[in-house]
């Protein structure tokens, strides 16, 4: 079973042990304040997904913002649970399996290595774009996780001091700019310093989404394809600086947010290319994913991986 | 042997197998604008060391900025030698001995967790304050190559767009801010735009160096003192920003530019509480590194540990 928790939906599968995903439900992670009822839904789900396809549960892998990977806990700002939430003891108690917790990005690079396009790579990383911005970095063909789990949090790199309000309480946060809610924020920004006409200004701030926004941009509206440009030079430039530091083969984007169509891609690599030093110039692509529920296949890949020892 | 080669001197030094320290000599880089000539000078230094000590040389260790360990090749642009230079090659061919190169910065955290403070620690990060800013990681207890051997250009990752002009061409670049040469292009902006009184209105650019600024700043000149203040609010946002990516157990600043005194310290230490993911709050000490030579020592260590197998 492979869950993948997101500031918006969890997504709830079952994965065979070549990757394949069997089953998908997706759930609402803000209809649950209380942990516990959260834990319950996702139990049900995952045992009605068991006997209609007759197969048994073997383990839980947990892809989370801020997922720890030692202690199995979480202490994300995204989330309905404050503090620090022992996830993986609660989805132990209520399942008997056994259970492990990763970060999210992690669990999508994972993924991405073991059954994506990133199969034999030993320095990637993986950006999912959804509520927040995370990130999975593999080097040397291991994942980091730095001194204590929390590696990877590239979401919280702060990119204009005194920008954007962002849920970790501070400002000016990547992931305030980039990320599905972040081409929201934009979009939203962008209808009010431009006149230009849009379907857009039909949608309340609470209803739009990054599809909504994708969808006009297909249609070539210009607020929309505005956004896009927008969000792709500031990820751009992220990742010009984050492949200055790490030196990745390749960047892989998954989630909402890089579901979006050339408009997005042609930005992001414009301004990845203004901002490369020399040396690193045309030589890092950046791809959007092509596995489908990376995040959840990455979760499962932990139970499958501590099967075979 | 341990050669460290700057953008404005190299040192040449004799390091036994503890990691002693036996000899040293300072040359000025520029005043060897042929590669050849400067390996020919490296080898009279190195020989006349060997010759006063009654000791052998078994091999030779280079750090250099953009020194490259796969191919023995640098491609800097603080350096005289343009394009790619095969500078282990040369070595060899002076010398007939085994040369191993790496990246200043690498050489010098593989001394910090070799001989410094940061033996048994397994993630890490050394920043170099020189004519450039250079940055050696180490996670999982392995240095950080990357895909192709220039991972840990934190230097070169652009924290003002638009901004300072740099030597790889581009602007902005934290290097610009955050080096020896980046606190001396601070202090001369500073003495442009405010009025303050001070001895370091008497000095051209061309002879002012860190070391006066820091001195300056010991007596209590506000120029100097509002210099390393700027300096370090940059600073305590770019290593923020690098613990939310790969959360290091600790940072070590090491050459020129890490001598200042404790207005320093101060000034990075207020922005890094400042700028910090809660998450990791108090939990990443910023040192001065306390090793001598840290570079010549690293570099030479790349030797100790080949001949060890």
């Amino acid at each position: 079973m492979g869950i993948d928790i997101g500031g918006t939906n969890t997504i709830v599968g079952l994965i065979d042990a070549e990757g394949r995903c069997l089953a998908e439900e997706s759930i609402k992670t803000w209809d649950y304040p209380r942990v516990e009822e959260f834990v319950d839904r996702v139990h049900a789900v995952g045992h009605e997904q068991a006997a209609a396809l007759s197969v048994s549960l073997v383990g839980i892998g947990i892809g989370v913002p801020t997922g720890n990977a030692d202690d199995g806990t979480i202490h994300a700002s995204n989330l309905p649970w404050k503090g620090v939430v022992p996830i993986a003891a609660l989805f132990r108690d209520r399942f008997h399996l056994p259970v492990f917790v990763t970060n999210d990005a992690k669990a999508a690079v994972l993924g991405e290595m073991t059954y994506g396009a990133a199969r034999g790579m030993k320095n990637l990383v993986v950006v999912t774009l959804g509520t927040g911005l995370g990130c999975g970095i593999v080097l040397n063909g291991a994942l980091v996780y730095g001194h204590d789990g929390f590696a990877g949090e590239l979401g919280h790199t702060i990119v204009t001091p005194g920008g954007r309000a962002c849920g970790c309480g501070r400002r000016g946060c990547l992931e305030t700019y980039v990320s599905a809610t972040g081409i929201k924020r934009t979009a939203i920004e962008l209808l009010a310093t431009e006149v230009d006409d849009s379907p857009l200004r039909e949608i309340p701030y609470a209803s739009l989404g990054s599809k909504a926004i994708d969808e006009a941009a297909a249609r070539g509206d210009s607020i929309a394809l505005k956004t896009f440009r927008y969000t792709g030079e500031i990820l751009g430039l992220a990742l010009a600086n984050l492949v200055a530091i790490i030196r990745p083969e390749a960047i892989f984007l998954q989630g909402g947010g890089a579901k979006a169509g050339p408009w997005f891609y042609d930005a992001i690599n414009r301004s990845m290319d203004e901002n490369l030093l020399f040396l690193y110039k045309g030589q890092v692509p950046v791809h959007r994913s092509l596995l489908p529920d990376g995040a959840i296949i990455g979760a499962s890949a932990l139970v499958w991986r501590a099967r075979r020892g």
